[in-house]
């Protein structure tokens, strides 16, 4: 068996023909399956399988008990995302199981393969939705109310995936048991393509958030409207993007992003009367990230009143810059000696998990370089040197 | 009867709860739900009612034979439009009948109230559409791999409503029948509130068009991707957007709009491969739009390049100015002294069969001054003094 075999049988779920890529939702069908494949190759190797009440599967190779050995990622997908985000680190735990397991090792620590839901966010707004109910950093009150693009709320979609939405929130058991966590993930940035290494050991995680912009104008007909006369929320939104744009380019190492923007009603023949966009934020420093945003803010209602229009800006999440563990770092880097230490600028479960236990991550080569997208992939022999490299840490870990 | 009880019938049909208006594309459950209402009221009537191979509704009071006169509108609706943009004028068309009727008109002609399927172009992107197929400007084979926003063919759709696709295309026989037509509809502009007036007739329809822009750059992942590695087709498209108003404004009378815009895949944490927007340009000369949209096709090309990104502009649609028949809309006058002339900036049937037969349009006043939004309206009076004023053309011209 093969990290790229395990992989190759799932290729076909959640295949998005238009991009070429993939869509796999939290709890949609695609990811269902997917959760179903995780669930059969966990039972095949004899681990045994629960999903917690925050809908994280956990693979247990010994008993579930405080100071546990933890690994595992990610099934869903953004859309149009590629085929690695994720299942890559997934598919990783499994085979390092099997190579610990072909060693002959005894572990005198229990070992879990976790898969968290809703890491993206491409359903219900919230990356890492999944570690933050386990963590208690979202509210259960504040996660049953999120609703989906067809306006379905998240404690409906989790009812539907077998979950009792009553029973979402912090889980201080299932915490308690993660004693250290590492996650594998492809790497989405060209750091290891420039330095010809197959492997990383994660530094930091960039802080970043997100922010809801809704500018609200004046909608009326297209064609009997006179310039003069418009409060066009869609040209205003349009100024607020590039000024979103300029305001990140003027900050060394800031990234802000709008991937995703509503006109309501969206008539081709219709002046909107109201436009949602959001806004991705980034920076090394949390402070440079805040004030980026308040820059934007000023921005945004500047633009509004110029056009007529008025602007709320609402967060929807917020991650500090996540500094993984010192000594767990230095352990996987002793471990790993040929792999350099990188710092991401992507969002990860292992950010979240690690306030709260000693956390790391791995990466692995990405030859495009390109995230989020079809052209993400990592080659079979970096793939399988990735599992062999967990394989290693967890080793290390599990004496 | 009056035509807001008519109209209270069918006030619940294709509400749509977030803008406080409606949604009724064609051929949609509330659409259909709409026609049934139609052939109802029209059967009550004692009219014969048929549906044409195109999908346009024709209740007849006498034999369908050619020279016949034809009043009607149409049922669908742009998404969050309002109640009478359509309705009104089918509403008031049989109430007409009802005037004439209590009037003991014995008419020498035979009058059909038409319903004309999909003439906003809220699903399949073309405006007038059932009057486009009729009239053959609209080819049976484009419009049948017209799709809609969920990827539904037209063909599949017509299919579904009870059409065979392989029938749809220019009808010369139900064509020949339209001796003359009039059309009534809500007023999308302050011309008879600055007039004080309740009913204009109508003199032209402004040239109008919509273009589809098609912005191509680089997806990937906005956390790892730096902002001067990228080619983000969503701040272009932002910038032609304000490019697209800029150059509108520089122009008198013109008017170009963008109310439709969609980022690919959609993410909020994903720098966009692609967006298409779509531009509704509109000037009452014709060489005027086609040169403004010349402009904004070398704007978008530019920005394009300045931002690594390509473009590509399609025409979807294109109606020349319409003036309406000068015999006919002096007849009209002459039957009603008090209403001013006035044009309008919007698009409608009558501006498509204009070319066909001798057509002509009542516009009856909205005090909102606003269409294609929940705030549209007319005043009880106002539309059954329309009632009256289309009884009075029909009977003149039923003579």
């Amino acid at each position: 068996m093969s990290v790229t075999r395990l992989l190759a049988d799932i290729e076909q779920l959640g295949r998005d023909r238009r991009s070429g890529g993939y869509y796999r939702p939290v709890f949609s069908a695609a990811e269902l399956d997917l959760r179903s494949w995780f669930i059969a190759e966990a039972e095949r190797r004899g681990l045994d399988v629960t999903t917690d009440r925050n809908g994280i599967i956990w693979a247990w190779w010994g008993e579930p008990q405080a100071g546990s050995v933890v690994t595992g990622s990610h099934l869903d997908s953004v859309p149009g995302g590629g085929a690695f985000d994720g299942p890559l680190g997934v598919a990783a735990a499994l085979q390092a199981v099997d190579v610990l397991r072909e060693r002959g090792v005894q572990p005198r620590r229990s070992l879990a393969v976790a898969v968290f839901p809703e890491e993206e966010g491409s359903r219900f707004g919230i990356a890492c939705l999944g570690s933050r109910l386990l963590t208690g950093k979202l509210s259960a009150d504040r996660a049953r109310s999120l609703t989906d693009q067809d306006g379905n709320t998240l404690a409906d979609v989790f009812a539907a995936g077998g979950l009792d939405p009553n029973h979402l929130g912090r889980d201080d058991e299932a915490l308690g048991r993660i004693g250290r966590f590492v996650e594998l993930h492809i790497e989405q940035g060209r750091g290891l393509i420039d330095l010809g290494r197959p492997i990383a050991v994660g530094s930091s995680i960039l802080g970043h958030g997100r922010w809801r912009v809704s500018v609200q104008g004046q909608g009326n007909h297209a064609g009997t409207t006179a310039m003069s006369d418009r409060s066009d929320p869609v040209v205003a939104a349009a100024e607020m993007v590039g000024a979103v744009a300029d305001l990140a380019e003027q900050i060394d190492d800031a990234r802000a992003t709008v991937g995703r923007f509503e006109p309501f009603p969206g008539g081709t023949n219709v002046i909107a009367s109201e436009v949602s966009f959001w806004v991705d934020a980034r920076h090394p420093h949390d402070e440079t990230t805040r004030a980026l945003v308040t820059r934007i803010e000023e921005a945004c209602a500047r633009i509004a009143a110029a056009r007529g229009c008025t602007v709320a800006v609402t967060e929807e999440s917020w991650s500090p810059t996540a500094h993984f563990d010192a000594g767990l770092t230095r352990e996987l880097t002793e471990l790993l000696p040929d792999a350099p230490v990188l710092r991401t600028g992507a969002g990860h479960d292992a950010g979240i998990l690690a306030e709260f236990a000693p956390s790391a991550m791995l990466f692995t080569r990405n030859p495009s370089g390109i995230s989020h997208s079809p052209e993400e992939y990592a080659e079979d022999a970096d793939a399988d040197h990735s599992a062999v490299a967990l394989a290693d840490v967890l080793e290390g870990m599990l004496r």
